[in-house]
Formats: structure tokens, sequence, C-alpha cells
């Protein structure tokens, strides 16, 4: 899958991804359901509404980019209903030609870890169907080996890859991921992305590996590190646009042929429209051309700053 | 919500909880969709069978104990009919007067974090609906304090709780929890520990925190100092059972008082029909009978041995 993810991005020259991870703040108001529903009926329209602000920014994008990113916990909070409008998305995209990372973050003990890996990457036997159907999943290591193996079992058989959490975005991310081991007296992200280097060994096309890293945009330092501890493995990129990271941060995530990494923008694309950047051309009604606006500024950005 | 789960617990003299964790392979034949049925039809199909085989264990088991866990991945494989089945056992353990552990393992940066919670165990205002609405939600602690935050918050609008992963009991959860940190001298785990301890504080119910942790059977050593760096901290201590944990191995888990601890058993229970020592006393029909049959010797067991 890393193979066709690469052609992907070369065909469009973008290494980038739209994040698919709408609240109810960033739909605009006319896609809403009236607040006096109730219930279940409530959620069963916030899912179409997100179904539908979804398909329309995946309209006005998708001849410009690869891949796109939604966000399960978006979806999740809103129970079946916001489950639903995730599978309808996930299929929507692929019939547009676009490879899906889904950000679950999954991770558990061994037959746990495989049940996630045949919910988002895999197929049911029995019944011939694959239940979320991603491309791709993130994976969260902190159960060591046994937790991340069968994810990477399930993406041979199925043709699919993962991208394993090694240095997150957030302010907090170094608590933990920093912490010096005594054991190699390097922090405990650059172990986890030795990890990740070994995990992918038995999982190559071409010089990458389906198994890939996720290392936050408001890190380059630590990102530079990893892309030559980790070379086989893709780099997804979350960060860039509204939690600070900018296109100069993202060079030390790239090789010098371009390839390597790949960058996340969620609101800085979906809610272009309610960024003052975008908000004077841009209505509520135009959301989707704001978000089209928005993705050609980070494929400039990066073209010219990061590549 | 941890008072609750110990007044539960004192009242059927039960430190134990039931994973409701069904793989096709544990159903009973006569409970299974035909294999001839394909795609959506066939999930479905298995959902009803996953909802059939929860509700037959727990009506033969909830007069003894005080709750039950369901873990998400065993439904998720099945897409939205497993989901549903989720949600509907989680309905059915409330109507049976059970506390419900959703094992979920969730985990993000702070907004996403916040959906998970919000998913799991809050309410979506407008619609005045709680999603999932476990009782209490492993939480996995790898993105750090931001991550873990808004599931406190969560959980103190709306009287739930947590048990975040500090020590697993899978086979290679020492890789990255063992790792012997430079800035303390200790393995990562017992800092993990400590941090629970902190993200608790201001979670108090009588003598314990709302903020609980997870630490696996099959490592008494360690729960034992965790025991101690955590003293407001409920453990949910699963590995009983299939995994390796005998009731001895508990001891270390609990207090004097014969608190602080929760042991989950998963196959040893739902699948006892299975298992030889069960296997002559019960049939594929009277599978709930043998789970029954588990849950009091397993009580015996951690009565007798553990407490």
């Amino acid at each position: 899958m890393i193979k066709k993810l690469i052609s992907e991005i070369q065909k469009k020259n973008a290494p980038i991804v739209v994040g698919l991870d709408p609240t109810l703040a960033m739909i605009p108001e006319n896609l809403l359901p009236e607040v006096a529903l109730e219930g279940e009926e409530y959620l069963d329209e916030v899912g179409d509404a997100i179904f539908k602000f979804n398909t329309a920014i995946v309209d006005a994008t998708c001849d410009l980019i690869p891949a796109v990113k939604p966000q399960i916990a978006m979806y999740e909070q809103f129970g079946i209903p916001g489950l639903i409008a995730f599978k309808k998305t996930v299929d929507y995209c692929h019939e547009k030609g676009l490879v899906v990372i889904g950000d679950v973050k999954r991770g558990d003990i061994g037959s746990t870890s495989a049940a996630y890996a045949t919910a988002h990457l895999g197929t049911i036997v029995a019944g011939g169907v694959a239940p979320f159907d991603e491309d791709f999943a993130t994976v969260n290591p902190y159960l060591g080996t046994d937790g991340i193996k069968p994810f990477v079992d399930v993406c041979k058989s199925n043709d699919k890859g993962i991208f394993v959490l090694v240095k997150t975005s957030n302010p907090s991310s170094g608590e933990f991921q920093d912490q010096i081991l005594e054991s190699t007296g390097k922090p405990l992200y650059e172990y986890v992305g030795e990890m990740v280097e070994k995990w992918g060994e038995d999982s190559m096309e071409g010089d990458y590996s389906n198994v890939g890293a996720v290392v936050g945009a408001t890190y380059p330092e630590m990102g530079e590190r990893l892309r030559k501890i980790m070379p086989r493995a893709y780099i997804l990129v979350p960060g860039y646009g509204a939690q600070g990271g900018t296109g100069a941060d993202l060079k030390p995530f790239f090789n010098k042929d371009g390839l390597g990494a790949i960058v996340n923008s969620s609101r800085g694309i979906i809610a272009a429209y309610k960024n003052e950047k975008y908000a004077d051309r841009f209505s509520a009604e135009n959301f989707a051309d704001a978000s089209r606006a928005a993705v050609e500024d980070m494929l400039k950005d990066i073209r010219e700053n990061a590549l």
C-alpha cells in the first residue's frame, strides 16, 4: 500500500493529506440538525451533516491530494450514527481514488490487536466483508511488539499499512516520549523509532516499508534524527498549520528525493472558511472552495519551503 | 463512580470483573449465523449472536459479580453491527445493575481525547444522549497529560472513571514500559504510575480516585511496587486465568482491607464450557452455567488466596 500512496503523492506532486476531523463548530449551520431533535434522532442527523460536509470538501480537493486522514474519535463521539458516517466517508474517498489513513490510534495485547487490525485493515473471512476498510491505520506502541505484530501481519495479507506513534505533535508528548533511557542513553521515542524500523523490515515495497511512523511537525529537530533512524519508514507528520508547524519546519522530515514524509492538515483545511485569511473571500456556503484554496496554499508552502 | 464500584464489590464480596470479549470460536454453533450469508447481512447476524451470547452469560452471573468489562476490539472487528452489539451489551448490563468498564484503550492529543471521552463516558449536550455510555474506560498514556486530562474532566462532570494503562499483562509489555529512565533511575511504568496518582488527585471519592490504573496479574512484583506508588488508584488487573495469573499472584495488588484492586477474567469465564475443567459437566448448550461455575471458582480462589 505504501507504493500506491507514494505513486499518488508523485502523480499529484503533493506530499499532503487532509485530515477529515469535523467538529460541530466547523460545520456550517445550514448543514446541521435542529437542536430541538433529541437522542438517536439527533445523532442520525449529525452523522448525515458530517458526511455531507466531508463529501463537499473531498469533491473540492480530491484532484489535488493523494490521501485523507479521518480521525475516528470525531465520529465515535456521535455513537453508532457517527461511525456510520466514518465508514461512508471511507467508502466515498475510495470512490474518488483517495488513499484513506484511518487515524484510530488503536493498540492492545496480541489477540485484541488482531481484532483491531481486522476491524480497520482486514476482512472477516466467513462473511467476506472489510469492516471499516481503511488503507492505513495509526497504531499506539505502548504495549510493545506483541501489540504491533498482529497489525503487521494483517497488513501483509491485505496489502495495507500502519503508522506507529513515535513522537506525537502535542505539547505534553515529551513527558514519557522524551525520557532518556538508561539502556541506550537516548530518548524513548528514538528507541520506538528503532523498533518501527525493525517491525517494518519484512514489509518493504521498493525503498519504503508498509510500517511507517507518526512524528509531529512541531518537533523538527527530532524529526531530523528520526528520519535517519528509520530510513525505511514513511513519516506521517501531523501538527502543520493550526498546531503551529510551518513549511520550513517540515524540511527535515523529507529525504532528498522529496519522498519519505506526508504532512497532515486538518482544521487548517476543513475549517479554512472560518480563518480570517479566507473569510473575506469565502462565506460559510462556500466552505469547500475555501478548503480548496487552503490546500493550494499548503501545497505552495510545502513545495517552496519543505522540499 | 469508583464509590459505586467499591460498594458493589463489597456487597457481593467479589473484587472481580467478567471480560465480555467474545470471539466467534467461543460462541456455540447454534447461536452463530450460517456461513452462506455474505457481507453486511452476515455481520448483522454475528452482532445478534454476540449479544445473545453475552446476555446469557450476564443472566447467569450478574448476582455474583459487580462489573463487566467488554473489550471493544472484539465488537469493532465486526464493523457497525459489532458496535451495535457492544452498545446493546452496555445497556443490558446496566439494566442488570452492573458497572460497565469499557476496555477501549483510547488516547490521543487534547481535543481528540475529549471526543473519545465524550464517546465513551460523556453526553452530547445538544442531543442529550450518551453515545456509548460506559461507566469506566481504559486509556493509553503514551501521549502524556494533555491526552489524559480531557478524560479526567469528562469523568468529573459525568461521575465516571478511567483506568490508565501502566503495566500491561502481555509478554512484550516490558519492551518500553520496563525501560529504566535516566531522570528517575526507575522504570517507565513506575513514572506512569506516579503520574496516575497525580492525575487522580482532584477526583477523589472517599479513599480512592476515579483515576485508576491497569496492572497485569502476570507481574505481581511490579503490582506490589505500584500498589505503594499509587495509594489512591484502584487497580484493574487483567491477566488472571487464561493468561497465567493465579489467585496467590494477586495478593500484592490488594490493600489490607481487601480493596484497591479488581481482577478481570475473560476467556476463563466466558469460554469455560470449552475448558476441560468444565467440559464434562457442561455442554455447549449450557455454556452460561459453565460460566457461572467458573465465576464461583474464581471467587473462591481469590477469597482464599488473594485477600
